[in-house]
């Protein structure tokens, strides 16, 4: 079957690799309907986090169950399922807690806290989903049944279950927003757009965004009734406050340690490594938010990083203003979703009309185009927000 | 009458002070019986926060009501109570929802968000108890009633209501410490004594404390049941993970910014100012604590810091391993006791003999020792742990 | 000054009352711009529940603050407010906890453990507000500032923050409901109507609202989005279950002990006393949530009731299927409204024009028109759903 | 092997049965070590509730794994296990959730919400333990691992994790109960006991238990500081407010329908089923409980019970104080108890010595004394508090 490899940095392609077939009884065999490229499989592709030539990359994966083993008795050839992007094995004490991005006992190399996942050196023995084909373990666990047929009109919202929907809910659920109260979310992106929509189907009464791409801005404006905030404009802090007319209850962080410093001064507001600050976007936050305030951090921060600006953002050690936070007394929560804890309630949503997150969706394309799109999204291609993969 | 008042750094004197008179229809005098030293008088001390002279510290306040304004209907002339370090208007979002550390009316100053104090220059125009009298603003919201008869043998563990007893279970809240859960705990000083004495009555299953002070760590060991651990003698992290065989489950940081770092070497393990390293208990926690896990934060953190060991730590920015907390999906929390939040409770098990948690006392006496007082403890004698003063 | 008092059963009149004056530091008078009539002024009308001929009725208070006592420090003269129902002290450890609906200070004639409110008899010796003025007693505490002018568009639902929107509110979070849950909602009166908005606010995933005026299901559907459920056309339960597929995740009782039972046949649909099972909703609810479900009633329930259909239920002892309750594992949650927990941040969505509860007024006149007002609610005509009075 | 098998209302015996085998790959079959015989038991021998002759009894079992499916990775042959008396399927939402009780696969006979269970008619197809092997369904997620050795010191608090233990704790987080908070405790049986203990390990600050047999009585005032109050010397309600100066600030309930009143006078306090009122202890509590306090119910309420005292009763509606209830503003919360919510925590605190609850067991003995130990304990023989068999 055909999958998208990668070969090294910058570089997949779709090659012919070796079909799945169930390994344990437990295990069931997915044909893939829609997979998602992510911003995560970026980090891999530009060689920021760790990956190893001849990986199948893609971890957002939706289809139809092919076969099951003995095991499984919650699924049936033929059901229709997304899967979260975590791997999880449903009875460490992680999971039956509902940490299942942390589970530990599918990824026994050891070392990385952070759980399993499709696609993802270090994460687990686990191919991705930008393929025909993709073994579930610990299916029953996994697979989330959705309703109605393959490639229906919720195929693209449903497909965003896999990751960036429940991502962005994580982020206001990591900052406990309650309805009524007002929240910034930096970062425009994918999981920037879920967060500021996850913040509108929440209740908040007032919504930042801040991002430095003006169509991102007015998609967030526009879907989810979110003030935009370019930072390339001014300090966003002052802009949010200035408008607000003070502090906000709430804050979210999808940006990560790639965040671009709106002080740098490099002669035009392109993009470029160089502004990067990875500790710009959490001090904006500690700032903006107020006294007792609570952040929600899913933009990614790792504890090493090749290609970061300094030594000590090299080893995942950030400079960051704890004596304000702790003089405001701000809580916050870090950390990859974990995505089974919501899913089956935004699958709802979606399937009641209530949410439709689907408009974050700017491509959906064969597998063959897969190359020239992760190069497009690694140039920062303002029109590629997020990519759909029909196998 | 007589106060304790601040003459420069390192310089307290006894001194003739004007009597407090009711200002407010809502306030109250109090006569004080006992008012305690708290190792946030000795930052000031040390001009490590700001102090002016011509203050009275003290915020560690209890007595009896000797006079009461015309808007107070909820305490009368004998009442016998405590009050919160904190000074709190009640009526204020921040008040009304508990968190009355940060009350937003009783600092017209601004600048600080952290509420008001007794005692603290920057934390509202309120004079401190180390004195025979308090005006108490907002006086039946602030005053807690206590049952008994003053100096009755309950007095000093009421006494330790105002701040140390809360300040120590807050920290074990904003850890989320849960019955059957193991944590630890960093400092063994008056507030993380408290701390694990707190996670002893709510039912954690294993206590860890950290320090390098003998007397104090064992002294947690037989009221908190704390398996001691010493940081001189190597790393708390892998003392702490050889002992449990691996993380604990939640952390609790009762050190704050004047951390010592265990990897400088001095030649001695003698307290050397030299060997702070105000991030260096944070990234232990992170290390020590389990993925998911939280930590609590109630060692004092500040913005602004003349002593600090480096420029980046005198703006309150500290190098944290915030790739490593992603990675690990932790939480914290952070900031000054809500005091109001739990000192009814804290009442309660001592009145019904639950709770006694006067064993880290260990001076008692009249206002004119405060001087030789304040300098032993400066000097970090280890026989001074809890003083508390009897005007 | 003009007032509506209270003359005997069914008999409320216009008259001449005193003017409210100042009576302790911490007190304020309000001119009241906007005082609505309530489902529950209705049982004191109707010799339901207990009423003096004298008193002034009006609990749902809106204004612009007159005078302040001494003690007053967050109010001045000229500011527009709203009042919660429920007057609270602010200082008993019931209002410090946000329990404000159960204050321990404001109803010193005791017995009654339901705090106190305006114009109730037994309730404290408050006169209510429909009339020109009114003491406001704790007014830091009592009284919600509210931005823009009196009149202006936001007056009608900003009147509604007194009382049934936090009422309503207050169902769906004694219900617990998350977003993307399904709930079920019975009773589409004023409260009614408001659970299901907050519901929508809250982004439940689906909302059943019950009810037999075929107007105020159309009401609710329109503006709530909300699946009419007439319970004169069949068992609400298997409507439900069959629209929906099966039990809903939660429910809420916006009925109260006045239940009309649909199985009775009194030969029409037409309303009458003598259909009421005050225990019908309750188990109606029990049946059409799921297994560890949970249930919001704040449709009133009364310990005594002179009314009541039987002996047993006379005395507030329902017969609650409480078997098939505890099969099930549910939880329920009880008891009239602590406004103040919600209405600042309900005040915001307002404010930010994400909220709009105004659709269920449908009158607005001066305080002349009470009476007849209260004779036709009284009499169920349909199309009075919600009075707002004018002074 | 052996078993004890129900042979009709008030007769079991110890018979030769079936060993039980590995049906699915995700099974594994147990050695039993200690098997407990529990209340509910008791509930099938005397005909209160179904029970098919031919059933082996036994829900609480702990022993040694034999035997594990293809499918089972977390379980090795020899481990020493628990098992929660639920049995749970792990991937339906309910288990997903942490609502193990109730899952919704292991019942496929439909009818009955709660869940599965060992040894129950009517909750599933699952053999009980009372016999030397057992086969766990799900196994992965049904066996607690355990540390040390088959019946080493630990061998019968490990035992009781099976149900009461974590059944007991339920019943205080049922009630919510927090630290410093008072709670009234109505059944002084096993899990009465074990209610009273977790209230004492959470750090209540008062603590009651009624009870009408002495010796239970002592033995929780012994080992859970409890204040016993014997219901046949007067009013509970009225000897606990009497006692404490009010109600209290939470209740839990582990008496169940076959409260006695003790209004009822039959001219000795001898146990009499003709003095059973079913709603008499929820009544109590009603009346007992603070405003706002809440109720956690773990006592047994059934949806029909032949043995009822009338009509009403016999289909599980009980006259409830629901008046009272309300104005009093009160929340409750139900049903069996989702073992392992629970168990990993009560099981660390445990195994760290800081809670032994065998001070409850009162006899162990072979399965060969089950016919005779069933009898005693149907007698309510006062001697027979909590029976442990060991195959």
């Amino acid at each position: 079957m055909k999958g998208v490899v990668y070969h090294g940095e910058h570089h997949v392609e779709v090659d012919d690799v070796e079909e799945p077939t169930i390994q344990s009884p437990t295990d069931a065999i997915l044909d893939i309907t829609t997979t998602c490229i992510c911003g995560s499989d970026l980090h891999m592709y530009e060689g920021r986090t760790d990956a190893e030539p001849g990986i199948v990359f893609g971890h957002e994966n939706m289809g139809v169950i092919e076969e099951v083993g003995d095991g499984v008795d919650g699924l049936e050839v033929g059901d229709r399922v997304v899967l979260p992007f975590n791997v999880a094995c449903g009875h460490c004490q992680n999971c039956e807690e509902g940490k299942t991005g942390f589970c530990t006992n599918v990824n026994p190399s050891g070392g990385v806290p952070a759980g399993g996942a499709y696609g993802y050196v270090g994460m687990g023995p686990y191919q991705g989903g930008q393929a025909e084909k993709l073994r579930i373990p610990y299916a029953d666990f996994n697979a989330l049944t959705l309703p109605g047929e393959p490639e229906d009109e919720y195929e693209e919202s449903f497909a965003l279950l896999a990751d960036i929907f429940p991502t962005g809910w994580h982020g206001t659920e990591l900052a406990d927003l309650q309805p009524g109260e007002s929240v910034a979310i930096f970062g425009a992106g994918p999981v920037g757009q879920m967060a500021a929509y996850s913040a509108k189907i929440k209740g908040a009464s007032k919504i930042y965004i801040v991002d430095r791409v003006g169509s991102r801005l007015d998609l967030a404006a526009e879907h989810s009734d979110a003030v935009p905030i370019n930072f390339e404009e001014g300090d966003p802090v002052k802009q949010i406050e200035n408008d607000f007319g003070g502090e906000v209850d709430k804050g979210v962080d999808a940006v990560g340690y790639q965040a671009l410093d709106p002080d740098t001064d490099v002669g035009s507001d392109a993009y470029d490594p160089a502004r990067e600050n990875p500790a710009v976007v959490l001090n904006q936050l500690i700032d903006v938010v107020k006294p007792k305030g609570q952040l929600g951090i899913v933009g990614l921060y790792v504890p090493s990083d090749p290609g970061a600006p300094n030594e000590m953002a090299a080893q995942g050690r950030l400079g960051i203003d704890f004596g304000k936070l702790f003089e405001k007394g701000q809580q916050l929560g870090t950390g990859q979703c974990d995505v089974k804890k919501y899913n089956r309630y935004l699958r709802d949503l979606i399937a009641e009309d209530v949410a439709d997150p689907s408009f974050v969706v700017t491509h959906e394309t064969g597998l063959d185009e897969a190359p020239d799109l992760y190069e497009r999204f690694d140039n920062r291609d303002e029109d590629v927000l997020k990519v759909l993969l029909k196998p």
